[in-house]
């Protein structure tokens, strides 16, 4: 390959990370700046640039990167666009890989953040060699990435794989951040575990060094925090979770019947605290034909090199621009 | 093509339906035999084997045959496997493709007779032209065969597709006849139709035609005739009906973003009754980024044909077996 490099890049709601990547999965460098700084598109696209090019200087790159690969949230593989930013401050839609490929002068690619990890899995994590897997990210949300046969997949419209979204709770459920009610995303993401956190703490009467804190401080790190210490109360919503977890994946196991789901992100990171319920509920929900088949393993990627790693796998894809008509901004 | 037809078998519980199939999807000539008559597999082969026989010569079509498609309850495409028959009249695993090309020295491929219907719609039925959709079968039980980028789903062990399994009510929910509790085939199929029929039948106490039937023999055929004839609870019980298999399909379409679902056996053919709950419960329950995007369309196939249509589709990729080992029966 005449260009051994590739740039991958993570646009997150707060910051931009970015890395020239090899082919065999080494971030050889990378750099942020701030998502929110700019309220004007084109300067962001501007300083993402700029900066992007003193980390290839810098590392005698110059001419040497193939393409580059984006993970942003809701953005669509099939058409370049970001098609509506939840967190994004700009306005929708935005059309990212047209903005990035005239910026650079190089081939670009998107897809969705979710996508991405189980992209970056797939080539350098915990999936290598496996052709069915299903990602779920558990974060701020849930997002997931489905690989069948090898390929991720995309769907009719480019917006497959929001199992975040699937109903888990019928009646008074949760309202969830998609304007509907009961979604796996508002109990099974960080900010759902908060949110059971305040919902157990109301419910129940029993100690827990979780009352010490402010009802609406507490975040999904301080019930981990309380349930390693041995909290009761903290201990269960992980099992509350994990739980719900387990229910969701039997579900998910009927419809592609993946040989495994790989968890990532911060709630991933929980070990047996969450593993454990969540294997329990898993194999006690699972349809017969299924049982003892379905792995669930923790990605292998290191954190700060997960996202980057995983959009930079889908430069080495990314084809130039041909034709394209620009969308209205 | 030097062998210009095809033979479908659609293996099912109670009727085995088979026919001689040609490239443009046109059935020939078809028969059938009681699949429960023989005790031993080996004899159902044999009969199978001289009745199909009987209706190649008849057609003139002796050593014009490319391959033999079979579409049967849990048969493993990937293995070749009726791994868990579970209504036949004989012991499991059943190795099929190895008894039957034995027997008939052609070709054979198998597949379950839900993804059989999903590749007679794509091949020959409503589907043709989508690249992504699901088939649901509406029938004794809930079946579905999904078709993603043209392909059909397998999964890492070939029993991918089991969307009547996912649960749809988590507490009390009625008991499936896969052992769990809440599944979506335990309300929506022609057996579920027949059992909300009981339990609205008991749990109010307005007129019905329905009261004049015997409870235990109340048929989803029955509720049809009752609601086309104006009766308001029959008409309730395709609403609930309707109303959760909006539900369910909202739920499939965050994972593989389909264009279209297609709906296919008995209950598919209930006209407005069903799908105007169904879709008005789509629409409510669609995740906003999907809303208007999914097309629910029933079925093109003509009943009589439409099983050994899809499973003759099959018969045209079957490869020759070789180097299987057979698995102990």
């Amino acid at each position: 390959m005449s260009k051994p490099y590739v740039i991958g890049i993570d646009m997150g709601g707060t910051n931009t990370v970015f890395g020239i990547v090899d082919a065999r999965g080494v971030v050889i460098a990378s750099a942020s700046i701030k998502t929110q700084k700019h309220s004007d598109i084109n300067n962001y696209i501007d300083e993402l640039y700029s900066e992007t090019m003193r980390l290839v200087e810098a590392n005698d790159a110059v001419g040497k990167i193939h393409g580059i690969g984006i993970g942003a949230p809701n953005a669509n593989y099939y058409t370049g666009i970001i098609e509506d930013g939840v967190n994004l401050p700009w306005p929708t839609p935005i059309p990212l890989v047209q903005l990035v490929s005239e910026k650079f002068g190089i081939p670009v690619a998107i897809t969705n953040d979710a996508n991405a990890a189980a992209i970056g899995e797939m080539t350098y994590g915990a999936a290598r060699g496996l052709k069915d897997f299903i990602m779920i990210t558990l974060g701020t949300g849930v997002g997931s990435g489905i690989v069948i046969n090898g390929q991720l997949v995309y769907g009719h419209d480019g917006f497959a794989g929001e199992l975040g979204h699937v109903i888990m709770k019928r009646n008074n459920g949760r309202l969830c951040g998609c304007g509907r009610t009961g979604c796996l995303e508002a109990y099974c993401s960080a900010t759902g575990v908060a949110r059971t956190a305040r919902e157990f703490l109301e419910a129940r009467t029993d100690a827990s060094t979780l009352r010490e804190i402010p009802t609406e401080d507490i975040t999904s790190k301080d019930v981990y925090d309380a349930a390693i210490a041995g909290d009761r109360l903290a201990k269960d919503i992980f099992e509350f979770t994990g739980n719900m977890l387990g229910e969701a994946l039997a579900d998910f196991t009927v419809f592609s019947s993946p040989e495994a789901f790989i968890l990532f992100g911060g709630l991933a990171k929980s070990g047996d605290l969450l593993l454990k319920p969540l294997r329990n509920s898993l194999d006690k929900n699972m349809m017969s034909i299924f049982k003892g088949k379905v792995k669930v393993l923790v990605s292998e990627l290191k954190e700060a090199d997960a996202a980057v790693l995983g959009a930079s796998a889908l430069g080495w894809e990314a084809k130039p621009m041909v034709n394209i008509v620009p969308p209205q901004l």
